[in-house]
């Protein structure tokens, strides 16, 4: 009876391999505790990178709900105590599996991994996620990073429903990438660099001076046209680092992965060139950190053929020279077929028989075989038969079975002797593994850089100014992604002006004519200046914004039970509740999921509270024709529209902004292009003459 | 060098095993002719299970479409001079590829398949299908079914909107079954069942007849508890006849797949047999579609061993006693074996060596292998020394290596000869192939009817009876799948009533009240009726609905350009172009999309326009409570709306609908309930207060 053991736990966020695994996104382990001050810790890790963080939450788990979102953690580990409630919660985030681990007591086996963390908590919560990793995986864990600590103040804070709405990451309709901020920008050339995209694009920074760092190097890029497309071409020959080294930690790479590996670390020498011809601070800084790790290179370079097989147990893979006794075993059975060759040629002369040959299979090993017709020639008593074909008869002598010997047993010793080597090679490149990762984490920010300039080249964005009055200038700005997916003739860009003066945009027109495309791109261009790529326009300054609110409409629920209407509000209180002087809000057609009155009841009262007590920046889109008179009532309201002619009776959307209000209402034109009825469209006109006509008799009574 | 030959192509309609096959759905590969005379020829065909169709559409594309849509088809195959524009259209539908095959021409070599075909065009439609199946596929088609003739009109129609709208598949948010009615009722225990459930539920029957004979089966099933339970039980070891067959017919079914066919086989006469114990008539015709298929169990009894390997290459798959030669090699290789084991034995007593042993190894064959301590017990020159190991040596003797050639040759000549008597087997099966198919289409009916039967017990449905004259009486009823999804105590069921003073219902009443999942419903409620399942109320009556049309809120889309408003109006006019007096209509807040009053006008429009024009049953929600009026001044509207009670100030929703109009508007409470700040609140009511005020003065001022 053999004696099973477990030896290692697959959970979703511990794939190492397989179809479980994308390349362009990590796969992070999140853990949660909960301190007694109302605090929560939070720390994460991706088990194919080694990388971590952690981090101190006070008081609101939305926050901790959305740093769960922002990770697209599959899997959370919790104490097994943890509150029932939010674990139903983190359950609804789409989390597929709640894991749980009571040890968080720190561990000396890992408590070098913890040394950049300063606070008990943080430590704790970090020591509940290698307790659970210990426990699971059952191995070395070598390739771990040290964890870092980080603050969610120090980023733009984007809520879960305004990630959706705005399409950073993945398309609402089919929750793909397709279509999303994130493929637009994809032109990263490594896996890498794929995933730090995903990871900024998820994190805006607010820090002035870290995006001007970034801005720096994707200007410098932009102006270097030709060394760009060096550097793109080099980095299509760099393999997942981070990934490999993991992997190099877990035991389970081949000679494939090894070379791999070499062939990428050849690329870096290049890359840093590159760079440093540039001779630029900000890029020979970024040069200085590619370290190529040369002594990994060159111990591959000696021990690994170019091609080596898949399999680690069937030898092939180490070059000849490397190691003595392997040279020796393989001389012997080199020896041995030359020997066989020789034989072959030998017999053939000896016997006069050209068709006389030497083979091999798996039951009798080498046999001499002869044609039948040439039977007559063969000396009698030198050779013994060992088996019959048709048209010939095979045969075996003693020296040949001898030398069969050598070369069988040779061959096998060989391959546990490579198997060995192979071992050790892999054991040696795990000292290396901090440097690979340092050189992994270069090389995908680079990527990243390069691939916001290819992209801001190519579609013709321009360098952000930021603004300290919290001013937004943007003259013919796009909303990237309609953008891309439209031929640009047919696209049309708009401006948006924004000061002291005009804080609350008021947006009339009617549905098709992009209003929510127009809200959209302010706030995806602010997005994207502020993870350090330019922006979708001739002219752009922009604030640092802290937070970003949406509240644009979404599908209906039917199964989770939440209507349209009680979601709106919920984002809507949200942004009320969370937003500051510097965030912005964008809401469209607030008020519209219930009945006339009271939608614009709500309408008017939150624009009133904005106005009154948040001051941020906000788009509002309505149909409520009615609130245009806020205008003038309120002083940093001010109402724009979307306009629209008139052309042979037929309505035609011109997408571009203006100021005033809309003074027009098109829905039955839009039901006309759809093609109702000839009657039905007479009579809604008619009806709408009739519902205005009142209206101005209403306003003319003096009673507005 | 080897010429190599493309031996298959595998495209998206023709894939028959692997990853992109789901067991439970069908693959379906479809083709499109264009005839002169405004007509279409549509047809497909599923490679896997060997079931095709055809029919002639006349004018209009967007059946087509709908056709395509309904079967999930992902390969369409046309003529390579196809009218562009409608290709468009095609990739629009989630057409994965659109392939060319410009010939048409009947064929002597499918003609038999044409049989039940009497029109030119359909004929040379599923021509087209054929040349472009063997063209790609390079073989044997023998399990591809007869064509059969089929006519929309037979069948409630469902436009794509609808489908995504009601969820009856897949759902709006995930695009996938979890949350669908499908999922709902797959009580199947087959994949065919599955795969047929799908396909009746894409298709409501029209024919009263038909209808009537499903539930008669379903009501059999309900009432006879155990017997069903049976049948559960047996079908749930059936296995995937159809596409067993289709893979016989492909020569790709290993011994496996064949013990699967015996196994699925012989539970056919206990099925039968439990039919006929129900000792009705419409149960004893099933009973007589289901033949076991006598030769083909006999066969594969008397061939095939219970577990044979995976390959079909390494032998033992045959029976001992099936064919005789093979008796011949395994009793040579069992004696040789037999011998062998013998000689251990002579060899131990001989020596006194009782750790002899003899082993086998690829690389020397048979040996003898003595420990290093018993060496001296050899006698010498017996034993010709072949392997040293640390601690013992090997030797063959002359004896051993004959009966090594005997086994080995033995074992190689068998599995040859397995393999011929196993390709035989198949090639008789594939006789069969008719017959599998009918019986597999007869049992999956049988398996969609028990899982009609399972699900309408368990949650208490009823049979519907059909009213001739358009009435719609339901009591209790319920939404299923929200139904499903909620605790049954949280569930509020409500009923409704329609007939011909009652064609039109008006539904007022705040959002997340469930007007829409009332809406559903209802229109749920006649799609189960019709495919011949029980439906969820205490009571039902329903008419026999030609057509369902639904406009419910659905998700921008931002990349495809058309706006929600646009979609809402194309949504209606497919609606009020097609729709007889025999259709339901459901109309969600139509006209929400552009400003207050001509979203107003519009409508008021549509619903005149209905009432005037078609007369259909019709669903209509709104926010309009000016609409509520209509009442009065249309014969056939009636107002209903969904109660809610105020209860400490705080707003209860009974999700109960009642006679008349809502009395009150509820948004700001539903702000209220999701946290907004308690000041914009109260300005919010200050605010409606005075629209309302302003409202009351103008009725007053009599100008209503």
């Amino acid at each position: 009876v053999v004696k099973r053991e477990v030896v290692q736990l697959i959970t979703p966020g511990t794939v190492m391999e397989g179809r479980g695994l994308q390349d362009k996104e990590n796969n992070f382990l999140a853990t949660i505790s909960y301190f007694d001050d109302e605090m929560y810790g939070f720390a994460y890790n991706d088990l194919t990178t080694g990388e971590g963080k952690a981090t101190l939450i006070s008081g609101n788990f939305d926050d901790v709900l959305n740093e769960v979102s922002i990770l697209g953690a599959k899997e959370v580990v919790i104490d097994s105590k943890f509150d029932i409630e939010l674990q139903k919660k983190l359950r609804d985030r789409n989390v597929m599996a709640l894991s749980f681990e009571d040890s968080s007591s720190i561990d000396r086996s890992f408590s070098h991994l913890l040394e950049e963390l300063h606070q008990e908590a943080l430590k704790k919560t970090v020591s509940r996620l290698f307790h659970y990793l210990y426990r699971t995986q059952k191995r070395s864990l070598d390739h771990l990073q040290p964890i870092k600590m980080y603050e969610i103040q120090q980023f733009m804070k984007i809520d879960y429903f305004s990630k959706r709405n705005l399409e950073l990451t993945e398309t609402i309709r089919s929750k793909g990438k397709k279509g999303s901020l994130l493929w637009l920008l994809d032109e990263t050339r490594t896996a890498m660099g794929g995933r730090q995209l995903k990871q900024w694009v998820e994190r805006p920074l607010i820090d002035q001076k870290q995006i001007g760092h970034r801005h720096s190097l994707v200007e410098l890029f932009i102006h270097h046209y030709f060394e760009r497309q060096e550097l793109r071409e080099k980095l299509n020959e760099v393999y997942d680092l981070e990934r490999l080294a993991g992997r190099v930690a877990f035991g389970n790479v081949n000679a494939r992965d090894l070379i791999q590996l070499k062939k990428s670390l050849s690329q870096i020498p290049f890359l840093r060139q590159i760079l440093l011809s540039l001779n630029s601070e900000v890029s020979n800084d970024l040069a200085d950190r590619l370290d190529p790790c040369e002594a990994v290179t060159d111990l591959l370079e000696n021990a690994l053929v170019e091609s080596p097989p898949i399999s680690v147990k069937d030898g092939n893979m180490i070059r000849d020279g490397f190691n003595e006794e392997l040279d020796r075993y393989r001389d012997a059975s080199r020896n041995g077929k030359t020997w066989i060759a020789q034989l072959e040629r030998m017999e053939r002369e000896k016997t006069g028989i050209k068709s006389l040959k030497i083979g091999y299979n798996r039951v009798f090993g080498y046999y001499i075989e002869v044609t039948r017709a040439n039977l007559h020639l063969l000396v009698e008593g030198q050779y013994e038969r060992k088996q019959t074909l048709t048209n010939a008869e095979r045969y075996i002598t003693p020296e040949l079975k001898e030398k069969e010997t050598l070369i069988l047993q040779a061959e096998e010793k060989s391959g546990e002797l490579e198997y060995e080597l192979f071992t050790q090679i892999r054991e040696q490149v795990k000292e290396y593994i901090p440097q690979l990762q340092a050189l992994a984490k270069a090389v995908s920010e680079l990527d990243v850089l390069q691939c916001f300039a290819q992209v801001s080249e190519e579609r013709h964005y321009v360098k952000p100014q930021f603004s300290k009055d919290r001013k937004i200038v943007i003259k013919d700005g796009r909303h990237p992604v309609v953008e891309k997916v439209l031929d640009s003739n047919e696209y049309v860009p708009n401006d948006c002006f924004m000061d002291n003066e005009r804080e609350i945009l008021l947006i009339t027109g009617p549905n098709m004519s992009g209003k929510s495309t127009y809200m959209r791109q302010i706030a995806l261009s602010s997005i994207l200046a502020q993870i350090g790529c330019f922006v979708p326009a001739t002219e752009a300054t922009l604030p640092i914004f802290d937070q970003v609110f949406t509240r644009i409409g979404a599908a209906d629920d039917l199964i989770s039970g939440q209507s349209t209407f009680m979601v709106e509000m919920l984002e809507a209180r949200n942004a009320i509740v969370n937003a500051t002087k510097n965030s912005l809000i964008l809401f469209d057609e607030i008020g519209r999921g219930t009945s006339t009155y009271d939608g614009m009841a709500l309408a008017q009262a939150i624009i009133e509270y904005i106005h009154r007590k948040i001051g941020a920046k906000t788009l509002f889109s309505t149909h409520y024709h009615e609130l245009t008179v806020l205008e003038d009532e309120l002083l940093k309201v001010k109402n724009i529209h979307v306009s629209a002619i008139e052309h042979n009776g037929k309505v035609v959307f011109l997408h571009k902004i203006k100021e005033g209000a809309a003074d027009k209402s098109y829905g039955i034109h839009v039901a006309e292009l759809a093609e109702l009825p000839k009657e039905l469209i007479k009579r809604a006109n008619e009806l709408l003459n009739q519902f205005e006509q009142k209206q101005q008799l209403l306003e003319a009574s003096n009673m507005t």
